[in-house]
């Protein structure tokens, strides 16, 4: 039994409040445990330059944390004058495993701008912006179709991201930050509601770890995603069934 | 009557969630209508070099907006890599207003930085910052007395803003983003539960007023500090009877 | 009576020279007591991307002090790489103040770029600033209807501005840095030759004022300001009848 | 058989020069095919402050192209005044995998300054980087323990990396960059000396992949890094034996 | 005959006004034709963290342009963030040039700050800030011996610069903006009173130049000096005594 | 006899490695003793904004060093976020040297990019950097004129440079570091195949120096160019013939 009496193979409890902020085109605040992630995804009707008459579109994450959304407090990344290199990092991430589920040909020439801003951490923050991004863009495509702008959703399917780790020996699921902070392996996982592999990442962490062990890792996380994408697919209802239509 | 059904002299519904954060020694989440900003008070146990040995503490604050807090999404500040006019001007408006009723000796050498976060903007953010960082400071300097490091609330009074404006030759209280951007004249106001002045400014948008106007939008800050006070004060519930035992 | 010999709602000895700049479109050398501050106005033939095609210009003002204007040496921004938020007040300050005044759509899709470079400072450079750019934005005007590009001035009003505050509970008109530095209470005044009010910035210091305060401060501000624009006045010689031809 | 000759399952041409540079008490240039890069390890006689009397050493690692290593030009991060986030990615996946293998306690209060420079790029730049580097910590250790500053080697194991991928569904070992900007999916797997895993970074560009597809890249990557390990082995020549004489 | 009426060898109207600041230990207000360069030295009685202890005093120089000095305003550095390669490459040559002449062991450990602004530019910015600051310098030590700090000035010899160029075949001392626009040679010189050089700096611009012609520039150049140097020493006056007592 | 065994007036051992770098359109590897540059030169197929349609090309150049070039480690310019005022220095120094030997109209509307990335320091860094530079570039047009984008070489003469100095009152050829260190005068010179100047840099540290030795120094500096542009000439090749059709 674990420090908030889960159990190792066990998610914290999971929250999606669909469209928390009114100006975007769709928003979600996802809170997994302690963890609170406000995600939102923003429609801008071009593509940067690169792209232009490409006829396809285009998605870019960012992501930052409130100062005080750690017990201790964090300079701004805005005072300090630049982004950090787990910043930089995370975001690319976010952005990368998006573009794995949507179809940015049927997307059109438009930017989905993704903003992931963590109102309170602990732990697993950015696998929480994954997952609660997913339904902001999921959101956001399907106003797009409402208003007749597409025919389709263009996503192709469901997609979420947990971590797991090794801490005293001991395989865990969804670390919480007491976790995290003394875990020996930690590794972040995002899969498709298919069960397919978008994004593995396995760190040592003055430590090393064997082939048996990244598949057992992988077992749990397999299991702790399907968990986040049945949550996602409840809080979606009806727009569930628009995705995943367009085969893989 | 106004676009959202008010009088020119009625302030928007606001709610003030306390403790909103829990790693923060305090915290605010207000509402002001539609805008809404989450304000943190942290204490740092120690002041800033040019302040060492000086004997009392010291306050500073910081201020920023999500990217889709606004009706169009706006660039990170971050991204950016410095810090725009505005932002700067809130930040020290929010400070200097709180250091008008914070007595920073009674605080002891302790810096409390405070951070005000809008989660989403229609008008008045600043003032609603200011509002809100109120609530977070008496928060967390109340966590310090009862940890014995304070004897008694170093808060000579309350304090709230608001915004006023003269729109379409009317005077308005709390402007909504809509009013505020048409406005001819605006005027943030900053106040004590007294009814003494912190900070007034009065600002023609490529138009001019006279004294007059200017008593009159005086008069309607007035009775809108007066009823955020008064939501303040229910808030804190027993707290409120600690705030300026010692006059200012 | 004050340290150098003035009464309390006396101005500083005031001088503006014109045309300090042989480059510029319109310059002012302006010196209030031991405060100087060169001003330029400089015309550039078209506008920010935002308002192409809008039909009517711009005015933007940059502030700075020389590294030695100040009694212990000051770093220049330049050098530290970023604005500091007290020049970036100042500059929205000057800006917004002259906007107040200028009638955009007489000028014409030009962008007017007001430079204010502190040369020595001695209290109220902001508000001599604004005093001095008035001057320089005149001849930069000027200049352009000699040349035909312009019917008529597009400025509607004179326009200075001074400091007011409360020092040792005594109300002070145009303060020195020695005065400004121990101020409770602190006032920024805009105001236009016919006394409207185009900008109140009113600070208590670590201390609060009353209404019956802030009119008495307003005053001694207008009072002030009415001396000012004599000087403006004597200074531009035959151009000050072409001012507020239109009325405001 | 691919576009160079070689077989799905094989190595580039891989030489490994010491003490490529003079100055540095480490360094070595890693030739994998046509990719170029200069590794240096410099050593500091001080820890960075947060870690000052806890007894153990750090190492940091820097990453850079130069501007012509690629096909087109780049432009130096140096010019735009900020790194990239590849960059930054790429100096925390290079610190943190020598970390795995280095003992900071045996290398007492000591930084290890790592920077790998490329000087011709095609594909797979940081994980020959991670190679090259893993021989320049030997050498700059090896000086301290010549020079009586350390007992033994604080080197746990030896240290390689590798690329994979999935390119027109074949699965490949070590991509060369025409490989790699086409691959569906790119794995980074960093190993050490008794094939442990330090780091597997796989990601699906665009794509997704199969928990089989990931093992079978796996067992490539661990052919290929056993290859990188014999040729580092040779390199390094008696000073091997001193490799790994603590278990992990 | 030159545009301006001068000889091919002949300086423009040189001025120095002494102590043109207040606040500044020694300051400079030095006009060559229209070229106006306001000079202060400032003493800090402390060196830099590397000079600590060694027991003698540092120089350091700035120089910046006013937006309005140039014909076509110039951005400011301070808005763009960065200081440009002319700036940094004219601050180096100010400070390397001063410390030739400056016994920094007889200056203890304090350290001079030297600030050049270009108030109005029509070429020879830079020389004429050397032969500018070269006064400030005096005055500012001039200063320290007043009040005891120093025993003798630590000034070596007097210190003057100009610059020389090949204009259409011709070669012209002191060039204005007009006539260093289109010279095809353009050379810096910095000269002692002794008529020993500290600084030569000769540039192709597009061209090339022979031995003979760099030997012809340098006659021309001390040319020019001396007469600089006769007005500096007509302008310090008795001071003038004070200098170059100790031999270089 | 120096320390490494050279004559005062005898160059270092020079090495040309042409096409090191098999991107570019042009490289070059330049070894002087220790001191190691990399030389790359890229032709882009469009000039900067401010050329546009003026019908001729444009020619920048780039240097860095890479942090263990240099006994002790520098700290990257990329990381500290901007270029030093040395850096600014060099690489206009040497795109100015470079334009004076380059038919900047011959080139059509181009942009040759260069960089100079210094591998191993030990003196003379600029001027080996300038000498390899000429080198990369004559590959680059040729390159050009082989595809029949030119009709011939548009370079003027050769173009090489050196340093030289007085150390312990000795005038010495081609420093090393350790020389240059300690140098009193040190000084630059670029020429170029028919021995006329392109630019002369002679600097006191904290030193001055004569007419007389000047002449000196520059004498030796043509005896060391001369012997650069011997190495040029055969490194080239048939190439060489190409150089200077056009006169000067």
């Amino acid at each position: 039994m674990r420090g908030d009496g889960r159990l190792a193979n066990q998610l914290r409890p999971v929250t999606i409040t669909r469209n928390y902020i009114k100006h975007a085109e769709g928003s979600a605040l996802i809170e997994v445990g302690d963890t609170r992630v406000l995600c939102t995804a923003s429609v801008e009707e071009k593509v940067p330059p690169f792209l232009r008459g490409a006829g396809h579109g285009w998605i870019t994450a960012e992501y930052s944390m409130l100062p005080r959304a750690t017990e201790q407090r964090t300079q701004r990344e805005a005072t300090r004058g630049k982004l950090g290199g787990r910043t930089m990092e995370i975001q690319r991430l976010i952005g990368r495993s998006l573009r794995a589920i949507l179809d940015l040909k049927d997307l059109g020439e438009r930017t989905l701008w993704i903003d992931c801003d963590v109102i309170q951490a602990d732990g697993g923050t950015r696998t929480a912006a994954i997952t609660g991004a997913f339904i902001a863009v999921v959101d956001a495509v399907s106003a797009l179709r409402r208003r007749g702008a597409l025919q389709k959703l263009p996503i192709r399917d469901f997609l979420a991201a947990t971590s797991v780790g090794i801490v005293e020996e001991q395989m865990l699921l969804d670390l919480r930050y007491k976790e995290d902070s003394v875990a020996s392996v930690d590794m972040n996982v995002v899969m498709t509601g298919s069960g397919k592999l978008v994004e593995v990442q396995g760190t040592g962490e003055s430590a090393v770890f064997s082939r048996d062990q990244l598949n057992e890792l992988l077992d749990l996380a397999q299991l702790g995603i399907q968990g986040l994408i049945d949550v996602q697919r409840a809080t979606l209802g009806d727009l569930a069934a628009g995705i995943g239509q367009k085969p893989l």
